[in-house]
């Protein structure tokens, strides 16, 4: 198990445009999960886009944690599991990111499902475990 | 959000080849996150098959609990999450279960990737809380 998201399994986040997966632990101990859009940074963090407000990012400030599981759109069983600290948390380019993720998945410049009066957070996890499933 | 997995959030785990992703707690209180088949039972109970000494069951097996989340492999906006308590734990049926879910993801009438020594466990999760994201 490493703690550096680096080669095959970063480009999982990067390459293609696979989905995450997102634990975070609710606070009455349970775990919620939900599948988002996701990217990784040049040092190797998750980059994740939320709106304040929601469920899953208030998780992630409270405990400073969230697990990270992107698998190969194209060959599931090669996946990556990260878990990570939140090492930024920021409303500051936010709104450039989820356009450059909508580029990746959508191929369009700009985000499309934009909500009036929505604030976008960007929240970068440094990985502490990182277990990669290499292709079979 | 429901604590049935019934309709559309359950034929994702029923209808299609579609791969979970499995959160489950490690002893340090971190989310441990892996990507494995699945299915459902006619009661709506998560269907899962593991290996006996992997470390997830044996989370499973610790807190009582997983949370698995389902996406579309087609669409992967359209997603179920499902927090579910451990209700079935056992080895009977569970080399029987595997070739059945060989045959939804391989093709294959029998488990392929049976290692020496191996003894499969199936393990019913009883859904407490499902969250389903219809595809927009």
């Amino acid at each position: 198990m490493a703690s550096t998201l680096e080669g095959p399994a970063r480009d999982l986040l990067t390459q293609n445009a696979n989905f995450a997966h997102v634990a975070t632990l609710r606070k009455d101990g349970s775990i919620q999960g939900v599948v988002v859009w996701v990217d990784a940074d040049e040092d190797g963090n998750v980059l994740l886009n939320s709106a304040d407000g929601r469920a899953w990012p208030a998780n992630v400030r409270r405990t400073g944690r969230a697990t990270v599981t992107v698998a190969n759109q194209d060959n599931p069983y090669e996946f990556v599991s990260v878990t990570g600290k939140l090492v930024q948390d920021t409303t500051e380019g936010a709104d450039e990111h989820i356009d450059a993720m909508a580029k990746k998945y959508l191929g369009q410049d700009s985000y499309p499902f934009r909500q009036d009066g929505e604030k976008r957070i960007k929240l970068a996890l440094q990985p502490e475990r990182v277990t990669y499933n290499a292709p079979g």
